[in-house]
């Protein structure tokens, strides 16, 4: 009996925004694993599956418990919220299977990623050249993300934030701010989205100089505009030129 | 009769692959227009449809054709293959109705991007920050291109090409090759793909040292490790540090 291993990316969370093909990923498995949060919005659509859910910050443990479960035979999803493969669990997945010399095969399903459905929700933020930044310092070093923060200023990129505040660390977003001003004007469009095509969804525009302000968790995405970007008829657009 | 505009990303191609709110959006319209590519990927799932097809860089005339068709009282889907916000159809037809001072609403649907189903098909290369570039300089100055393809390498950021390369554009790969390889080893892993999901899909991985030689087009979506990137078991994937 041989078992598999399939990362999903179920998108925002709306079952309208998963893709057919994960859904019927998910059908086949026998068991389900994820973090809780996203299993939670799983388990109504799959009512009668088996869950292997995990609390945050227990990725290695959920990768290494989800390939014991795929080697004794069980087909199994290892789900992440957006895309598996930006900031999801596909590249620790790998990681673990490599390192254990397993040969359970591993599937990768993309998934419509946080920032692609915070943009559409917005208008068009990013219809040009983006950077995509996590301001979590747990795995990256702080002071390769302010480098970046600071090659996002200097290149006029759009950037789509993850992360961007915890209970615990507060200030990033703040110094991600203040050298973003270094660069952009404090009028530059920010879009702030939260729980995206979800209950509670909340789209809010704001500026460069005002998000320190703006209401902003570790489940916002948020979207910087470049010099380009407006806001026309209420909506977030970064022209990218066909006009001229 | 109200009429309507809906921007639909049709991700990948393949109908496996796009959200069951795209589809539905699809079946509910009287009319579907885009780029001629595209349309004849979506004709053969809805064959009964009325289409409007158009050809490259008539962006502008597409749009202006769909809000005409659209005032008049039809439900017009205008689809981008990928994410109708990253290079799509959204920002112009945004601007467009804008211009128009038209009262048409105008939705739009994500889907799921290039990048993200090419990074799916070579393993997880985009699992930290990255940089999402398009090399076409039709819409935004080489310059400028330049400029983020420096900041890309100051910022050890992983990069997404779009549009690495046309019949008349053949340069500009080899030249950002150059760049970056100031900043990263010629045994950088890179990954190719073309025709995600698709008949004749390929996927190809490669170095950024060997990047010039390869065989790449402006259907191609190139994406380029960091300084943390690794082939692991046959898989390009970026390190995010859970294991430190």
């Amino acid at each position: 009996m041989q078992g598999k291993i399939t990362l999903v990316g179920t998108g925002p969370g709306d079952k309208d925004y998963i893709c057919p093909r994960a859904l019927q990923a998910l059908e086949q498995s026998d068991i389900i694993a994820g973090y809780k949060t996203y299993i939670e919005l799983i388990k109504t659509l799959f009512p009668e599956k088996q869950f292997a859910s995990s609390g945050m910050k227990k990725e290695v443990d959920r990768c290494v418990e989800v390939l014991e479960l795929a080697e004794v035979g069980n087909v199994v999803s290892l789900i992440s919220s957006g895309d598996a493969g930006i900031y999801g669990m596909a590249g620790i997945m790998l990681e673990i299977v490599a390192e254990r010399q397993s040969e359970v095969p591993v599937d990768i399903i993309p998934g419509i990623s946080a920032a692609t459905s915070a943009a559409s929700l917005l208008g068009a933020p990013l219809m040009n050249d983006f950077v995509t930044l996590s301001l979590s310092d747990l795995l990256t070093p702080w002071e390769l993300i302010l480098k970046r923060i600071r090659a996002a200023g200097e290149g006029d990129f759009a950037v789509a934030l993850y992360n961007p505040r915890s209970k615990t660390r507060i200030k990033q977003l703040d110094t991600a701010v203040d050298i973003l001003l270094q660069y952009q004007k404090p009028e530059t469009p920010v879009g702030i989205v939260k729980q995206a095509m979800r209950e509670g969804q909340q789209v809010v525009l704001t500026t460069l100089g005002e998000l320190k302000n703006a209401d902003v968790d570790m489940l916002t995405t948020v979207i910087i505009g470049n010099s380009q970007t407006q806001v026309i008829n209420g909506k977030m657009v970064t022209i990218r030129g066909y006009r001229l």
